[in-house]
């Protein structure tokens, strides 16, 4: 049994907090917002974020950051990704050094360029920062379906008592070394994402969609490997994997504001409607400030910038890049009569 | 303007015979069934398997197999893999030398373990034989829907002739050395798409399918590289790209079954209910002898033969498939403490 602080009560936050406890560990779960806290605390429940999903009696709330963070094992940062460096900033005061601190938010600043974990280790120096990614609805995992993750750590021994700690019957954790793919892949999928639901907009089928999916792992890929990551992350759970889910779910903000985009409405008209953060039109443009700065092609991402901030027609784009000249899927070198 | 012989009138040569002659080219469509040839004669469409697509009045139809081979550029083999060894011997007679077949059917023949461009070439020694997959549902590609293929071919010659015979505005045509990573990713893809939908019947989400298609094609992967398979081929558009599209549709035998065996149906009453060929059902026999024959590892397959052939419980099998106790995602070479 650890003691572990889960900060941020959103869907996913509240889910794992609700895992987390179901595994036998005392867990405390902080929100910023004393409201939020209160109504966790009457209805046992998140029941805008999270229904149907019964907090247990053992689960401690609390709006208190300092209360949140004291003692634990381990620190489960749970907050939105434009959130990820204030509350960094606020728990420095309060921490330990070498605690355990896993994020679980996905995207990348949109100014510095920088990952979550990155932003997290400038502000938090003395932390031992992991992160946890995968195809992982919250929905399906307060309802007890079977979910994988990856854990990502600095450390074989970090990431491996982790696993330890999120594993149960029906979520099943493996282990990596590579934070920076695990990261990338989480962040970028979002725009890929809209892409996808621009297709579905323009009622173009499965086929559009699979090619985009496909083309745009390869891409985001590209980039991981050329900023240090390794090629096979992005084909694991927390990058294709996660895509997949992504692009399939209708659930996805970023596919339905990219599916509103394909029928014909504003970047902004979409936002209203979807009434949420549509993460993939932040990560669009880091995406594309890093293609620009590792000099790798992202054909995708940049249609995706250009409908997004240029007014471009989304059907313009989607055709452009269908019909774009590639001929080799893998590279010419792989011809026995080219060599 | 090429002159082209579609040997086989199921839904996907109508398809092609369809897109080809759009194309340009002067197309001969050839089924063994005289009953069909004269309902594409008179209706001008495929009513059962393709409707709604109208076949171009300048299609020649005929059951003449020395007709529909002669003098042709190329010849687009689309019966299906059952049928491919003795249509083959069939063609012996007719073939010219260094004719080029394109094989667009999907399978590994059950009691040799060979790839379908393996029987062809076994049978026709003097053909010069490619391949063309990626994710394509015919349906949509009779409605002009954007799509990409892959084509595989022995020289990069030949790849790109054909690339240019089968390209259009809404079909891109990609081009690779790799005719056996395409191959056996497009054949063993089916017993994926069973297992995932053995867990959409088991009433699991998307979380679950997620990580069945991920690890699956990790797998297919793996047997792959040891046949001699390029790994990037099973991440493109005829291995990831095309298990996606199976896997998301509703229309998809394979998925359907394995729907109906979640549901407890057997194997035998789910055939029955699906009414076509289930090429899952037989490839995935071939995947694990594939799998013994080159000492590989492949748990999902493993897992979907005993549901099929041994009366394993559906559930069963996928509860055990994600509590399988594996550690590490990307294998623990590359944790920095261990090397």
């Amino acid at each position: 049994m650890k003691k572990i602080g889960v900060l941020g009560a959103g869907s996913w936050g509240t889910a794992l907090t609700w895992l987390l406890t179901n595994n036998g560990h005392e867990v405390t779960l902080w929100s910023i917002m004393e409201a939020e806290v209160e109504m966790l605390r009457t209805k046992r429940e998140h029941t805008s974020k999270l229904p149907g999903v019964k907090l247990q009696e053992s689960i401690q709330l609390t709006s208190n950051l300092e209360e949140a963070m004291a003692d634990k094992d381990v620190l489960v940062l749970a907050v939105p990704s434009p959130y990820t460096r204030s509350t960094a900033q606020k728990m420095a005061p309060y921490l330990k050094k070498g605690q355990i601190v896993v994020n679980v938010a996905k995207g990348v600043e949109e100014h510095t360029l920088m990952t979550l974990s990155q932003i997290i280790e400038e502000e938090l120096p003395e932390a031992n920062v992991a992160v946890l990614s995968g195809p992982s609805h919250a929905e399906e995992v307060g309802k007890g379906l079977p979910t994988t993750c990856v854990v990502g750590a600095r450390t074989r021994q970090i990431a491996e008592y982790l696993q330890e700690i999120f594993m149960s019957p029906v979520f099943r954790v493996y282990t990596s070394p590579d934070v920076l793919g695990i990261e990338l892949g989480a962040a970028l999928k979002n725009v890929i994402a809209l892409a996808a639901g621009v297709a579905d907009g323009l009622g173009y089928g499965d086929n559009t969609k699979a090619a985009l999916i496909t083309r745009g792992i390869a891409e985001i890929s590209r980039l991981g490997i050329a900023m240090g990551a390794h090629a096979r992350t992005f084909y694991g759970l927390s990058g294709i994997g996660d895509l997949i889910v992504t692009c399939a779910s209708v659930h996805s903000r970023n596919r339905k504001a990219g599916y509103l985009m394909g029928k014909g409405y504003t970047m902004q008209e979409a936002m209203d409607e979807v009434k949420m953060v549509v993460e993939g039109v932040y990560s669009a443009k880091a995406a594309l400030g890093l293609a620009e700065k590792y000099g790798v092609e992202m054909p995708i991402i940049a249609e995706v910038n250009k409908v997004l901030f240029e007014d471009k027609n989304a059907a313009d784009a989607v055709n452009e890049l269908m019909q774009r000249m590639k001929k080799d899927e893998l590279g010419v070198e792989l011809w026995d009569d080219e060599k």
